[in-house]
């Protein structure tokens, strides 16, 4: 088995941003040489979520609307108390869509679908810097 | 290590439809001959979703009804402005459940709860032919 | 590779209790004495959930509230006509939160943020015992 770790990072514009990094992950697995195997895609942090999307404009503004839905930005917060801060909506949202998405690679290849791609979901209320796990294990 | 990658293939009614697959994720790890790791169900498209479930016709009804809590089917989405499709709804259910699953295997069994099952969701509108990746990692 | 698989044991309070295990899954990296991988954490069960959340008193009256959004107590659930049981809004989270989490790590140490726990979401109405599969790849 080999395992190669990777970071990947960029900047984000807030909640509900979606950033796409399909390509980092494909160039990952195309790096370390790996024929078959998973990518794991980990987000070091409880107010980001890792999942996939057709990522195209109209899903952009779709899927906050949804979080917005899960855990509404003003309602009131028990986190907020704690911290004097103001993101409760974005640890919930995080939490419930999750941290971590699992991709398998087959002829060193992701098999993602056609109109599907790897996305970071920013659920903090504001702009951050990401920098996300990618581990690909394989051989 | 050992790697081995099979796809699952079935029909869906559409959204809402629950189709248990544990049997075949089940038989690939049988046929595959290890002992201990883990199976990665996943889908190769972006209104998908896999999960576990009781799997039951109560339950078969009841998920489809938090589905449309989460995104109903009558709202207004930006992704139909963009497509003439009238799909986003799954799209937004499909990236918050998630496109895969990680079940650990242990002595050749996966470690499923006795009421547990593997399922794939079908968050389209319409009708799909579907092909799941179910890659085993083991040894 | 090696592969270790663990159990970790504890009990709930009941629906929306989190508990938190991230010492217990690096306790389980350290024993292996594995430098880099992945652990999996699985619920073999499917009225529990999996995921990270910094794990503070306020977020753990947050999310049991989000999860009453997701799938509320008090709504009719075909699964109680199945079984004459009550926990239709427990199973229905469970599945949307997902009974599956995979965290790298390197180094010896989970890639953890520094306000980042693994909890297990107890989605059940009732207290429950819950004994979770970690189970640790990497080499």
């Amino acid at each position: 088995m080999v395992i190669l770790t990777k970071t990947v990072e960029f900047s984000t514009s807030g909640s509900g941003d979606m950033v796409e990094i399909t390509d980092k992950v494909q160039l990952g697995i195309t790096e370390s040489n790996m024929k078959n195997g998973v990518a794991v895609i980990f987000c070091p942090g409880s107010t980001g979520a890792v999942s996939t999307v057709e990522y195209e404009p109209g899903l952009k503004k779709d899927i906050p609307k949804a979080m917005q839905r899960l855990a509404p930005y003003g309602d009131d917060y028990a986190h907020h108390d704690t911290w004097d801060d103001d993101n409760g909506s974005g640890h919930v949202q995080a939490t419930i869509i999750g941290p971590s998405l699992t991709v398998p690679f087959t002829d060193r290849k992701l098999t993602l679908g056609r109109w599907q791609q790897v996305v970071f979901i920013e659920c903090d209320t504001r702009a951050r810097e990401r920098k996300l796990i990618v581990q690909i294990l394989g051989e």
